[in-house]
């Protein structure tokens, strides 16, 4: 693991690291946020998924956690959101190939040999920042944006237990459903539809799993709401399988971090509550 | 004036406009956050200037202050640190030419045509602010960022009265006494020094020029503290001259915008409190 920048910020220490990772064959950049702690203290970890073109750099920049992950005593890790490289298979629109790993293990050529962002961030990333930061494993949250609202409600349904909180802004809830998501799953996994359930937060819920409750913030001015996001589907399933969901629908907001930093508060304080 | 985007932000709108400059023979562009407020009510101004290499921009994604500005009710306007183009003079370092106006207006040549970034930022950004958005012009606070924390004091100095507020992070105090600011004060202005002095904080406060008080938030771990930002030397002035200062020295925190978004609420409070 490799120090790319270390910066001081809200009573604590922002950080970005690289490392060659087994699970894409690439070198993988992260930001992990660390507030200031009582030394040999183990604190919460909340994990941030970003959304589609982004890197670790788009929260660690614009979406103002620091302040709120101080007070709380929360440590944020922000994983990349695909491998990426000259030699990692990519595609000229922007919803495809790099910085648009849709958190799956891909099973398709080109992209099955780098693109297992599933087990990269569900496996092999938690264990090295269990090995290398003040971090409790035992509470642990996860949340994201879109493409990382989609990750982070997946990862903690297909993981009952092992997070104690998830929250999403603007989540894809439903990539089976939307043109994004068939585009990514179609390509990554192959046409059968099958193996995509294990990657769709509504229809891992229509197959028995559960979490403890959901918040999710969403925007009635962001652009891909009625036909990418549909918050509605997973308002249905949860009434359907009784988890509770708060969903925010915040009046012209759109899908920018102008409004992700606004509602960023909010979520920390939902994770704290929880971890 | 045309509006280059437009996001809701921490129950406000973040904006970018554009529009053609007398001052500068250019096309400017400045960001405007403007709080949710009564209709018809006018809201105090607060002006931010930015440093080397930046534009409007890294203060509005990167500097954190919309959730305080909106609850303190403040109007937030971050002007460009240049003119910019193809027929813009410029220099291949970073410290000079385009992005490094120094807020000064320039009299040598090339710069002399477009680099008239004093009357734009006292004159003609003001004139624009006051016509085309709720401000109470009665009630304007200035801040800004190295560079910008020279422009915020050296202009707040030169018009006494104009300004009810004044802070900085990590400004350069004295322009003539650092390689940045007589690089830049040189080519702009010429070697006659006496010309330099309206341009620096330190020299405007020896000639006489007052004003109420000052707050300055410096790191430690600032690579450009002992060569160029020199705090002490401001520090001198202001108790020479009676004025009271508020400088902070806040152990391990850098020149970055990671440092400028952890005391940012405390710089719109201190504004507030004046406005």
């Amino acid at each position: 693991m490799e120090t790319v920048s270390r910066n001081r910020s809200h009573a604590g220490t922002q950080c970005v690291y690289s490392h060659e990772s087994s699970a894409t064959g690439t070198e993988m950049t992260f930001a992990v946020y660390v507030p200031d702690h009582v030394e040999g203290e183990k604190l919460p970890l909340l994990w941030y998924l970003s959304g589609l073109t982004c890197t670790h750099a788009n929260v660690m920049e614009k979406g103002e956690y620091r302040r709120a992950a101080s007070e709380l005593g929360l440590i944020i890790v922000a994983p990349d959101t695909s491998p990426r490289g000259q030699d990692v298979p990519d595609d000229s629109a922007w919803d495809m190939g790099q910085g648009a790993g849709f958190y799956v293990d891909a099973t398709e050529a080109p992209w099955a040999k780098n693109f297992g962002m599933r087990r990269y961030v569900e496996q092999e990333l938690p264990e090295l920042i269990a090995a290398e930061f003040p971090v409790d494993m035992a509470r642990q949250g996860i949340f994201g944006h879109s493409m990382g609202g989609h990750g982070a409600l997946t990862i903690a349904l297909r993981n009952p237990g092992r997070y104690k909180s998830v929250s999403a802004f603007s989540p894809i809830v439903s990539p089976i459903q939307c043109p994004w998501g068939k585009k990514a799953l179609g390509r990554y996994l192959g046409l059968d539809k099958a193996a995509w359930r294990d990657y769709d937060a509504c229809a891992l819920i229509e197959d028995g799993a559960r979490v403890a409750d959901i918040l999710v913030d969403q925007g009635t001015a962001d652009n891909f709401l009625a036909e990418q996001l549909k918050p509605q589907l997973l308002a249905e399933a949860c009434a359907s399988a009784d988890i509770p969901l708060t969903l925010n629908m915040r009046e012209g907001y759109d899908h920018s971090y102008y409004f992700i930093s606004t509602f960023m508060d909010d979520h920390l304080r939902w994770h704290a509550e929880r971890l």
